[in-house]
């Protein structure tokens, strides 16, 4: 199933289902074009995962690291399959980089890997929007990383088993594919990253793990239109404005 | 006037205010001994600045930074006046930092220095407790800076009119003055960080600004009682342990 959270034509949030194209909520189906497909969830913090495609941190001169490489974005960060996200101004370099979500289910402490994939409530599609002329002068990637709209999402949370452990991790710019990975050239998978988080960080349920980014982030352009594609996942659309 | 949370002998959670040491709400007085002080607000992101007193940056041989040095703690590393928090096991140095933080009253973005006090809720008093044994291996400061409870804050919102421009910045442990700086050492002031952090991230109503430590950093041992005092609001108290 395809959990999708919306405004319904009333202007009331409802959390259905995603089917073909459609929304549902109470028996009453919607096309795309009667309401606005929100975020899938509202998380109380993104934990994101740094270089964990040896292709992408070779593509930056940078080393694989030898346990996952953390950061933060806030909630201030999300944005939603269909919106424009503006930009900081007066960057020189403003990248994509397409992610797997993992969307945790419930409120964890110390998960073994073992036992991680308990916690996962399913997948979505992330990008992991970055401001390289503030990333690469600060010590923590704040200007960086979590500027407001820094973490477009969605359009939906996919049940554990839509996704494949070698599922496509693709992003289009204006039609044109730029990234194509796979989920089995992650360097930590999925139930490391949950197991390392939270030795030191309790998650909650709606809290989001974004994985890393395979080779081919670049620049995004004023009216570029963004699409992440991963597999077994509907695709998450948006625009970016730089001011 | 200072705004208290807490949770009433029935177990409600109230907003009312604190006076000499008891909390009130509807006209109804407690001792602190009735009730469970809570963080005074429950904010969606706490903004820091590292290297904010230059006497604190030369203890840790670095520079002062030219432009606010910003890093992020999520929702779970808030704590409250009276807790007794659990901190990260197995490692060498775990230490305080007292700081005067700022809490956000209105949700803003892109505010001018000149109008930044119009946001301003009030102040509170911070302890950023640090991980540093895996702050030095880290980018990004997660493990280091953002475990579940490296936030203690409280006990109240102080109106901004209690806290002068000079208030001491104090920090005891056990009893024994550890720190003893002043808000005027600091190298960019409130209004600088508002304007400077708004710039790009979106401050909602609760969010915390810690606004730095002076020097007289060190390590904490289990057990350790520490007290966070900022001028004009009531003393922070809260105890560690290490597994």
């Amino acid at each position: 199933m395809y959990h999708v959270r919306f405004r319904d034509p009333a202007g009331a949030v409802r959390r259905g289902e995603w089917t073909d194209g459609t929304v549902r909520f109470a028996g009453v189906e919607y096309g795309l074009d009667e309401v606005d497909v929100l975020a899938p969830v509202e998380p109380s913090k993104i934990v994101c995962i740094g270089r964990n495609y040896a292709d992408h941190a070779a593509e930056h001169g940078a080393d694989v690291p030898d346990r996952p490489m953390l950061f933060l974005k806030g909630p201030n960060t999300v944005a939603s399959h269909g919106d424009t996200v503006t930009l900081p101004a007066g960057k020189e370099q403003l990248d994509w980089e397409a992610e797997l979500g993992v969307v945790i289910g419930e409120q964890c402490k110390d998960v073994d890997a073992d036992d991680a994939m308990d916690v996962v409530a399913g997948f979505t599609c992330v990008n992991d929007l970055s401001n390289r002329d503030d990333q690469r002068e600060e010590q923590n990637w704040v200007r960086g990383k979590a500027f407001d709209g820094a973490a477009p999402m969605g359009p939906v949370v996919a049940d554990p088993e839509h996704v494949p452990s070698d599922a496509a991790v693709r992003l289009r710019v204006n039609g044109e594919t730029k990234q194509d990975g796979s989920r089995d050239q992650m360097v930590f998978g999925v139930e490391e990253l949950i197991a390392e988080i939270t030795t030191y960080l309790t998650l909650e349920p709606g809290d989001v793990i974004a994985t890393g980014t395979p080779e081919g982030v670049g620049g995004l352009a004023d009216g570029d239109r963004v699409e992440v594609d991963v597999e077994g996942i509907p695709t998450l659309e948006h625009e970016v404005r730089i001011p």
